[in-house]
């Protein structure tokens, strides 16, 4: 039970006086309310800048865009990291366990206190896209379309491994603490090695043999020893050091735990049935080197959608960029995102 | 420099009196010495019993089998965890990284110690593979034919990432005290971390979902909480503290900067050119759900094998087993590799 939450959100765009131009984003994994634009304070733009924005596929002129941190996140919104009401130190292990059902249930809350009783879509890759589709199936009443890309309907044995190997490793480092390491220096060795492999996961095989085949860090010098060698290690290195400074090992661990535990069709037994609880439209993206999330799995998906009654347009896009495709892919996802919108305004 | 050191072997069969039935079997990353047999000692049955015995495809009754422990290991052959020839104590880092070169040319002076001018075969799977095809290239006078099974002619970036992060894993356990941790408690944590990431890499994701798909440990209960809750976490924890009970973490790292490092083209610039230096048959084995050597690699060196006018037999086996096929895959394996070594010798 959580007495109480904060949603840390950011919105985009006019509200219509109809309130009827509203777009629901989910973010993924690492993400935060902060899809769009250019902060003043540190310089970032939005992580979908591509996608979100004036004249974009989801063009801010024409909806209001909303964007909330994740229930169980460390960018705004409540988790672990966040001060427990009672004795005002850090929730640590004592919050709860969510699942993508009450991240969804609270995002329905920020949407009914922004005095929106539907919106026009809600939209996500990877765990957005598992928000996406368990918003399609709470709230059936305020959906009027969702768009998922790069998702699952539920998490096999091999994305499981992948993220209890990462927690593991948090949790074994030392500096974890049983989860209560706040004022102390944070298990960041647990969680690059998380990182790391998240990371690994989202990119094909084909895009780091683009990026970084077998180069080495000094050229054509082996230096035969166990320090950074290999371009690729020093790269992961980096993005590991990176993800330290902006996320908390406790949401990392919460976050994970929700993708491992989420089921579209938990309350419904199958796909086809968790759809036929649904009354919106479905916009479905997956890409061809998408090797965490493959596109078989997003088709099953759609299909199930079509067999359900659902109104369900279905796309595999060729692509080499491997499952973070749906961040950095301009087109065709342009064409096809805005071109849904406009269709289900029509 | 090494100044000595020591190779564990074991052998099988009997030495013809020309000496010219010997076939040498090199291990992979975790593999040594014992591939056959049950040993008196532990009751424990060799790795590649399945392959290697009395009446079987590597037929121990019309062979003379070899099989040594790696150079660098840590089943009695030198490695980190051997004594120092000045001091006694323990290598740790200071053992020389060694490569895959440097292992066949070790097991080279067994092979010559043993009296064996020429040997009627080597064969091996994954790193095993490596070992065959470099005894190919640098002792072509000495090897009659080569057998390798889902191998990789060199590590592609994703390869060396997984490899990578498990040495992180290990190198940032505070118990791997800089490598000497020899007379303290080993860097257990870390080291269960890398064989988690390789485990997984080593199975496909159709052989994980047959054996645990979403099973839940506690049948049906949620704990909703951090600890082992799939039947797959608990799976992968088995498999970790059963390697960390037979394994030195020194040796996990020195064995993976050998696998990174291997460039079947090293010498020559091309496969093709490679395999223009060599003078022996090969059987070369893939298997279609192995996506840590994928078929595509193994037939790329078939092929290069073929263009430089070697007699080469390609088969890729079709099997849902992943990368450990070679391992555990009976059929077609037996009869694939019988047939190979009895037309050899016609």
């Amino acid at each position: 039970m959580l007495p109480e939450f904060i949603l840390a959100f950011q919105t985009y765009g006019r509200m219509s006086s109809a309130k009827d131009n509203a777009v629901l984003i989910c973010h993924a994994l690492s993400g935060d309310a902060h899809v769009s634009g250019c902060h003043e304070e540190d310089g970032r733009t939005g992580w979908w800048e591509m996608l979100v924005g004036p004249g974009r596929a989801i063009d801010t002129d024409r909806y209001f865009v909303i964007c909330s941190n994740v229930l169980g996140g460390c960018k705004g919104s409540s988790g672990p990291s966040s001060p427990h009401p009672v004795d005002g130190e850090p929730w640590a292990l004592r919050f709860p366990v969510v699942t993508i059902w009450d991240i969804v249930r609270a995002q329905e809350r920020l949407v009914r206190h922004l005095g929106i009783s539907r919106l026009r879509a809600v939209v996500g890759g990877s765990m957005g896209g598992m928000q996406a589709l368990a918003w399609a199936r709470l709230f059936p009443e305020n959906v009027n379309s969702v768009i998922s890309m790069a998702t699952a309907g539920r998490h096999t044995a091999q994305n499981i491994a992948w993220n209890d190997i990462g927690r593991r490793a948090i949790m074994g480092d030392p500096r974890w603490r049983a989860g209560y390491y706040y004022g102390f220096e944070p298990p960041s060795h647990g969680q690059a090695i998380a990182r790391m492999i998240g990371h690994v996961t989202y990119l094909s095989e084909e895009v780091m043999e683009q990026k970084f085949a077998r180069r080495l860090r000094e050229r054509d010098f082996h230096a035969y020893g166990f320090g950074v060698e290999f371009e690729v290690e020093s790269y992961l290195a980096y993005q590991a050091r990176s993800f330290n400074q902006r996320f908390d090992p406790n949401s990392y661990l919460y976050i994970t735990r929700a993708l491992d535990y989420f089921d579209w069709a938990q309350w419904d037994g199958s796909y086809v049935a968790a759809f036929e609880r649904c009354r919106c439209n479905f916009l479905i993206l997956s890409y061809t080197s998408d090797w965490l999330y493959p596109s078989a799995r997003n088709a099953e998906l759609a299909e199930s959608a079509q067999i359900a009654g659902r109104f369900v347009s279905y796309h595999d896009l060729t692509t080499h960029l491997g499952h973070d495709a749906f961040l950095v892919l301009e087109e065709p996802q342009t064409s096809l995102v805005s071109q849904f919108l406009s269709d289900i305004h029509s």
